[in-house]
């Protein structure tokens, strides 16, 4: 991961495509003595969206960090009816964590923050069991146990959401959490919740995927991290991987090779999101790695 | 691929599990002088199923080749219930390919068949369309013209079962043919008919799975190798394989970077075919390689 | 492969790193009417150095199409140090393939380009064995026999760039091609020649690898298809790939297992190559797929 | 991991191939009345060694268990030249783990052994360095502090293996440990020390991998898990795996990509090994999975 001892702010731009735009953008930045360190940018043609990820170092930038969204957004996204959103690089995203039972994704996401591979803060977990407990525990995080049936789950919702709120919480993360989150739950964290599901979807959606996927006798298996919508296990996919499987392979053993995938697809795309490398349109995610 | 100089028995097996199958089997070639070339052995412990591949060497091997089957069946399968199929190395398998339009997994099998790979005969290529009857040319292979519509469906079906007869047919390779076989057809050829379907199944069964690929975003796609049965895109997986896309893959893109995949799950599952290294049971298929 | 209805503009650009290439270039295009349709760019922190590739449509372009290198070259290049080339989609490449006794690779290609995958154009194919006159034939491809040995090399390598001036090869491929190349010959085609290895390198280089691979152990094996330069199998590196194998293959499964990956790490390179995505700089390849 | 409710045996043999010796050895358990839980057999047909793992359950078996090792060899096991070793499921391996600076594969196997995926112990961590007696404290491992230099390696080794020797260490694992061990060291331990070198070896073997891979550009990394031998980086290599890398990649991205591989490398080779599924002969291993 690069190195940023510089403060630095990456630009995330979609809009209808239109002849023009990276030269406007680049512009905007190069005039105002900014210095480009990395540009991506992608046209959809089907669809004729225009997509683009900028980053430039703000030291020298002759618009002072406060006013440059308001620069922005009167000089270039007006007229090009751009959605777009800035991150600065000095503004450290705060990831809450939901658990329930297993730990495997847990552990791997806290051992990355250790190694200081994730420029990110972790000011609590949620867990609706009591197991990872002694997890965060060893990590020195807080942990609250919100217990869920279908009676109290939008009670529980209403205290977890104050308290992702009074942690001021940016972005959450489903580690294997079990339950599922209500519509109104998701709009308060819109395209910042980012779930890992144990199968390769669209296959096998919902409970029991490697039970399924023995059952099919499928030779491969995988794990799919996406953004949570109300939708289940539907929303805009951010990364895949798989392993290979034979018939060798009992029900106990799918899981356990499948725990490796699904650690390492939630990982990498807690990255992505930590590096402001995704872009959602049409329940589809852009990318930029 | 092992070059074979001299003639040797393959034994496929499965039957419920019990204790002794493998001395008793091992004992019967043994104990006649046979040299046991390669032994696999799976023992399914949720269902209780034991499958079994050995080859040996018939040179040398006490009871006459005419007779081992009469000998195995009496002396071994039936105390243990076991189904069970040998197959000579010394008899040629009889491969027929399906087409329509698309070439790259034509030319795949023709191109293995010219370098030796596959130890099989290809008497005739049928094809719903005649686009790829230049190819069949090429490689100075009959090509039978059997168009296909609503009303001919079984018809056609019939005439193409007594080419697949008058050819002595062993098996049957759907290339990316894009027709349906009847349940009549298929019980004819039962676990001899091998299919490519254009997606990882259980994901995106039936027609354009790579444009509902796009549509739902996915950053893998794949390829699925199966027994036909007569439930679609259903019956037992022989391989699968998959390859990375990202937001920059149109569909065009999507449609290119799998026939790649296609082409390899096609002729590798045709390997596994002909080596005798696949075992089918409870829709699921046991591939010993 | 997304079809090209209309002629577009390629450039490849590499040079220093410098504030505001992109919005120059971008500039370039955009005032003279272009319509770009991809922009590619990277920037190397280590070194220093900026690539771009982008490509814009030339209907409507104010510039006429023989005098953009000209004004490009004055009004950008000149001013940022640029190493850059320009290709034209109305151009079509001519591909040399140099082939020796094995098949799969020779197949793989010219099964694509009668596929329409390569927009190519094939004058000749030239082997120091008469092994595949046969398939050059089959595909109506002038093939022309060229024995080589210790005292007739570069003899035989003059007769060889006379045949590609003849022809107007523009690029030339070694598929499995078992001879080495001359530097006066590399010299004359300079990273415009790609030869696939039989390896993962930088293991393995020179003969037999597959040997080498089985000797050592190796738990994967893999191919590489590399820009040719006069140092052997040390060349930029423009694609690999691998596939797992165990101690259950032999050498010649090995072979035959490595052969699938040489063929598809070979076409791959060559459609990189025809689709003008590849950059070298410091024997090291940019691809922007 | 299958669950092991009951005790059983697990036998690994390696001897010149034979006519008949699978039939002796699952004779010799069947007539015992042992139930064969798995066999694997391989023959390299190179080198005429014959190879075979087979497990049975221990409940019911005729033999007591203390007699089996004697009994086995003066019935079988002398007759076919055999090299081999018995293990029981109810004596747990006990695990050294070496470490240095880096934690990803460290917290990789400790978060397993919470998850129950290994059956071992760790009675104890050394480190060359202090950084992750922290870790070793998360966990309640008891760390010892070994620092080595040029003069001090031997006898700091002394200390270390007298470490081993009173924690009944039964083999050792090198978590990235950045030390090379003495043939001393490696003598006392044969085939039951693994490291995990961050390079596809015979790729890149030595110091700073990711820099060579970097420098030579290649299009994938990996990592290498291997038994120790006195040769650096040249022991018979258990298990390696890669992920594609492009010029978009720095050598801070190659490293972080590169600990991804590294950690599951590792892992997975010592879930083998503790499974007894590796056999060593002939600086290869047979890996029975």
């Amino acid at each position: 991961m690069p190195k940023r001892n510089r403060n630095s702010a990456i630009l995330l731009i979609h809009c209808p495509d239109n002849k023009g735009i990276v030269a406007q953008v680049t512009g905007f930045i190069n005039d105002n003595n900014g210095n480009i360190i990395a540009l991506d940018e992608h046209v959809d043609r089907l669809d004729k969206v225009f997509y683009m990820r900028i980053e430039w170092e703000l030291d020298g930038f002759l618009i002072p960090q406060e006013k440059i969204a308001d620069f922005f957004s009167t000089l270039i996204a007006a007229r090009y009816n751009m959605t777009w959103n800035i991150y600065f690089s000095d503004r450290r995203p705060r990831m809450a964590i939901f658990v329930s039972k297993l730990s495997h994704c847990l552990y791997d996401i806290l051992s990355r923050v250790h190694a200081g591979e994730f420029g990110a803060d972790i000011p609590l977990i949620i867990g609706n069991h009591h197991d990872l407990e002694p997890v965060a525990r060893q990590f020195s995080i807080p942990f609250y146990y919100s217990e869920k049936n279908e009676d109290n789950r939008l009670q529980q919702e209403v205290r977890e959401l104050e308290l992702l709120k009074q942690h001021q919480v940016t972005f959450v993360v489903l580690a294997r959490y079990m339950q599922i989150l209500s519509s109104h739950f998701i709009s308060q964290y819109p395209n910042e919740i980012i779930n890992i599901h144990h199968s390769f979807l669209p296959a096998f959606p919902g409970a029991k995927p490697y039970h399924s996927a023995y059952e099919r006798g499928v030779k491969i298996i995988g794990a799919t991290s996406h953004y949570v919508t109300s939708e289940l296990d539907a929303g805009p996919i951010i990364d895949q991987d798989i392993v290979r499987v034979s018939h060798r392979d009992s029900i106990d053993r799918l899981i356990l090779k499948g725990k490796d995938v699904e650690k390492l697809v939630l990982s990498r795309a807690i990255l992505m999101h930590l590096q402001r490398r995704t872009l959602v349109y049409n329940n589809r995610t852009v990318v930029f790695n």
